[in-house]
């Protein structure tokens, strides 16, 4: 269909990053679907759903509204385009909160059911973590074992998610000023499972019709995702598995082994990529994967299970979110393990064109094609054992004539929870705030978020942290961004000769990249914390400090519910993709413009990467000024 | 624009009731825009949303399905038109399953805090429910007072909604088999909030990739509503404010005065109206009105608000959900009282025609234009006076020359509570069943939902209660369905008079009308738990029993969790208007013929309402077959 010179074209306007170039080109060849494909095929997208003034929710409709001011202004229920427009921004922000907050719950159960002594291959890894929680939430920890703080802990936060005590501890680590914002906004967040079937409630035909309410409820429902069950998975995760400190391993495609068992591990919630982490160090099975004419087994990660596994235990990265058709494509890939999140529901239909066995492991995200091993914390290790054992089976089945692995896997530095961060400084986040003081850095700024297959692979993510540093501005990271800045090169101390001069300085004396790594994306709660310890040495809110969010690439409903938690709490945000909020300049002017009033913070849009640092530099100079620094 | 004559013709094709044909000639002689007017500027609605083919739930898209097996044929992430029909049809149905939840979670918090003594007006009514649901709990009642009881029972649902307990008590009210069911399906539900938090993770990109996975969930999701969250808003408010006992009241347009103050109250959730009944018996505000030039008082129900109060307090009844426009086109409506659901967000606007005052009093739902006082339990009876007040002030601001209220209410029996049917019978199902097993009552069909503007109002329900009741099929109703009875006279004992010989027998026999109405949405429950008592009395399951349900005119979410938890339940059940999912030959075979062999009961789709009490008449006839009768 295409010859290479072509496909090469073809491959370099999608992605930045040369070896997934390399495997675009062989997708090309191989005459194998990718996203990019299908979204070509998908053109042109409709114009009102772009817009947010389509609706569809009950069997009256679907409505649309006409945008340039004509008929029909309303739905058959009488709904304008502002309130159609904040009920499917509300929609979908409650999906994307329900992800983190059930994939939040999965960890606590993991977690209580360890403490219980029932699950298998578990264990509670960073005690100091679970004793110093417990102590947030008023749990005896004197002279009691682990296991039944543990215990009381899981139930406490488990608890959080239901009605009855209606509040979120970890809501308090807010800065007392910004939860004082909240409280006036009447935003303040209950619980994890109550804000998000209110929302569901509020879309309701007849409920909601007021679209500054709507968007209100909104960002208490961020809230309760970001200080909440984001937050509960972040802290659960870490007690049951170590709290992450800097590493040092690899990414890309070419993490990839030519001669050893490769398991993709992909997806979000580490509970049982963890055990296989375990498992894929079992002596047995690595001499049944040499049996099976392996040199060993390789485990790769993709995506935020593939940060976790990053964070803890150095596990390379194969890539990120539009990776993960490519990494099929090599050739290479024996096993993929989906938990679940951003797994193209193709997958099997990807992996049907070669070897690789898709093993699906949770009820809730069972593919049509794959292998079902359902995780139980029970047998958590037995099942991983399985899904190991699969994988070595399945190698002797790698057609090596059509594999094709990049060769140069990129370094890279890992690691960088709140706590290591902390730890970096000297403990306290003193040395930061002189530097930001002193102008050496002028400020720090979350990018975060996925991929997009509209916007050039990792183009939105590497450029915009790019031209940050070079702006003396530091650049924390998760998700889908981290990876891609992994795939570049600038998660090394060395990537601090791309900085200002402020910047690298105080990257090279602490010994740090200017690109900080620092999870999933629910670790996006790490940035929270982060920002809320500033904030209280300096006895100001989050939104006095000069930082900023980027969501450059962004497609997903968990990135509406991060940005509007990140807004909320006082952090400016921009994105490289426009929100579907555009048919309603009522909307839009609230998000972008209203908020400063309500929280000191913002959305803006700005596909740009460029243009986009020049928003965030502006604000941050502007948070600078207020803060007479 | 349009002569009377011209004018009548269009009212009596959107209307079958007389009362409201007049007031939509009213509407176009005024050139107030109404539901049908929305619906008619709105054409031609968008065929991919209407096949449910059209996905619009992350920033790849829009995407949509080709459906006629061209491309595209997969969203950019790959979803393919099972899967996107899935994921909206379940988005839908959380939506709906929320509502009816998130209502039952404030009538449980109404209930704890007149337990513990902080609310205002309310009391404990029903001390016999209260006993015995505390029973079903294991909630110890001897020698207690009732207060204490009640606190430890509304914790206990309360705790339902969370994740910690995860069972939900009432869930154990379904016979045997019927949980068995469930359990082999693995679709028991756990708890209210959990399951409609998961349907939300489960429709994000990436998750469900499983057309049958995500439809088994929705059935879980519903079940949770069913025997849950709705059920739990159900025994609630029997609690509070009296289980309903049988009735007598007036229905239609004309329960409006021309010479009281009119309140309309609208909207689901009782807590507040109840006190506005209150409220409007208050000595001082009946003088008030008088000196403001009124004869009194006069209260009216609409849509399910105005169904908990006729079926408790014999409130009179407006009409259904396509008449809350018209009501306030009489002109005769001094404040229509809202609390949440169904409401038409153009309220505020029609009401603008007139001198009608809305008043908003849910924080979840505030209404641009509208007065907004917030309900709060604490001071529950005050806020409703002060509703009342402001209703009286507006009394003189009515124009009496606009007025037009049609003359002729039509009276009915309501109350039907399942305590209150077992009652007529004598206190057991028996006497039914006798009659169910000698054939001179054939079955039972359950008419539920809404009206939707795309079906003659009232039409679809009237037809197909007249088609069932002729063929000896006993008839109960809930909502909308209900009330469009009322208004043709069906809820009255002499309506018997139009049943075939059988039921007619049994009607006169036990003077009930021979169409029971059984209360609001949520009250769905009660038919649920008069299926369990017949089925339990016959050592079976609700599969196999001759029931049937219907819904001839739904529009909403509700009714989509509704028709779920029926089928799921064992109740085969037909739609009178499509729902979105033609789109997938595969997801419309699973509801509406595989399902038979999972629980015994599918979906149809028939608009035509004779074809539809057709369809129900041989799915009894299949049931007594199979039950030898």
């Amino acid at each position: 269909m295409y010859d290479t010179s072509e496909a090469k074209k073809i491959a370099e306007k999608r992605a930045l990053d040369a070896a997934d170039q390399e495997i675009i080109v062989k997708t090309i060849e191989d005459g194998v679907e990718t996203a990019w494909d299908r979204l070509e095929c998908q053109q042109p997208q409709c114009g009102f759903g772009q817009l947010g003034v389509c609706c569809n929710r009950c069997t009256m409709g679907p409505c649309r509204i006409e945008p340039f001011g004509k008929k029909p202004d309303r739905g058959v229920c009488g709904a304008t385009a502002d309130l159609i427009v904040a009920r499917n921004m509300l929609d979908d922000l409650s999906t994307g909160a329900a992800a983190h907050s059930d994939h939040g719950r999965e960890v606590l159960e993991v977690l209580l059911e360890t403490a219980e002594g029932k699950s298998q291959g578990y264990q509670i890894t960073d005690e100091e973590k679970l004793k110093s929680i417990a102590e947030e939430y008023g749990i005896k920890t004197e002279g009691r074992q682990k296991e039944a703080v543990a215990e009381d802990l899981a139930r406490a936060m488990l608890e959080e998610y239901g009605t009855l005590k209606n509040s979120i501890q970890l809501v308090e680590r807010a800065p007392e000023k910004t939860k004082q914002l909240w409280k006036d906004a009447g935003i303040y967040p209950r619980s994890v499972d109550r804000e998000i079937v209110e929302s569901m409630h509020r879309i309701h035909m007849g409920v909601g019709a007021d679209y500054v309410n709507i968007l209100l409820h909104a960002m208490r429902t961020s809230l309760s995702d970001g200080w909440g069950g984001s937050m509960m998975a972040t802290e659960g995760s870490d007690i049951l598995f170590g709290t992450p400190t800097p590493v040092t391993s690899w990414a890309n495609l070419g993490t990839l082994s030519h001669d050893k068992v490769n398991v993709v591990l992909h997806g979000h919630n580490p509970v049982l990529s963890e055990m296989i982490v375990k498992a894929a160090e079992d002596p047995e099975l690595i001499k049944y994967a040499e049996e099976m004419g392996a040199k060993g087994i390789n485990l790769v990660g993709m995506c935020c299970t593939g940060n976790e596994l990053l964070m803890r235990h150095g596990i390379p990265i194969a890539g990120n979110m539009l990776d993960q058709e490519l990494a099929i494509a090599t050739g290479s890939v024996e096993v993929m393990v989906i938990d679940y999140q951003c797994i193209f529901p193709s997958i099997t239909h990807t992996a049907g064109c070669y070897h690789t066995k898709v093993i699906s492991t949770s009820e809730k995200s069972k593919v049509q094609g794959a292998t079902y091993k359902e995780f139980h914390p029970e047998t958590g290790l037995d099942t991983a054992k399985e899904i190991v054992r699969a994988a070595i089976e399945n190698y002797p089945n790698r057609n090596h004539g059509r594999v094709k692995i990049p060769s140069k896997p990129i370094q890279l530095m890992a690691g960088f929870s709140e706590e290591a961060i902390r730890k970096a400084l000297g403990g306290t986040y003193k040395p930061l705030i002189d530097a930001i003081v002193a102008g050496s850095i002028k400020g720090v700024v979350g990018i975060v978020g996925c991929n997009n297959p509209k916007i050039r692979h990792d183009y939105g993510h590497i450029t915009l942290a790019k031209e940050l540093i070079k702006r003396d501005i530091l650049v924390v990271e998760t998700g889908c961004a981290a990876i891609a800045s992994g795939k570049a090169g600038l998660l090394v101390p060395e990537a601090a000769d791309l900085a200002g001069d402020g910047l690298k300085a105080v990257c090279n004396s602490l010994g740090i990249p200017p690109v900080l790594h620092m999870g999933s994306c629910v670790d996006c709660s790490r940035i929270l914390v982060l920002a809320a310890h500033v904030a209280d040495e300096l006895g100001v809110g989050i939104g006095d400090l000069p930082l900023g969010g980027a969501a450059p690439e962004w497609y997903s409903q968990k990135a509406v519910s991060i940005g509007t938690y990140f807004v909320s709490s006082g952090v400016y945000t921009v994105l490289g993709i426009p929100p579907k909020i555009f048919g309603s300049p009522n909307v839009l002017k609230l998000l972008a413009v209203t908020l400063k009033d309500v929280v000191n913070a913002s959305f803006a849009v700005e596909p740009d990467p460029v243009l986009a640092a020049d928003l965030l530099e502006a604000e941050i100079e502007r948070k600078r000024t207020a803060l007479g620094i």
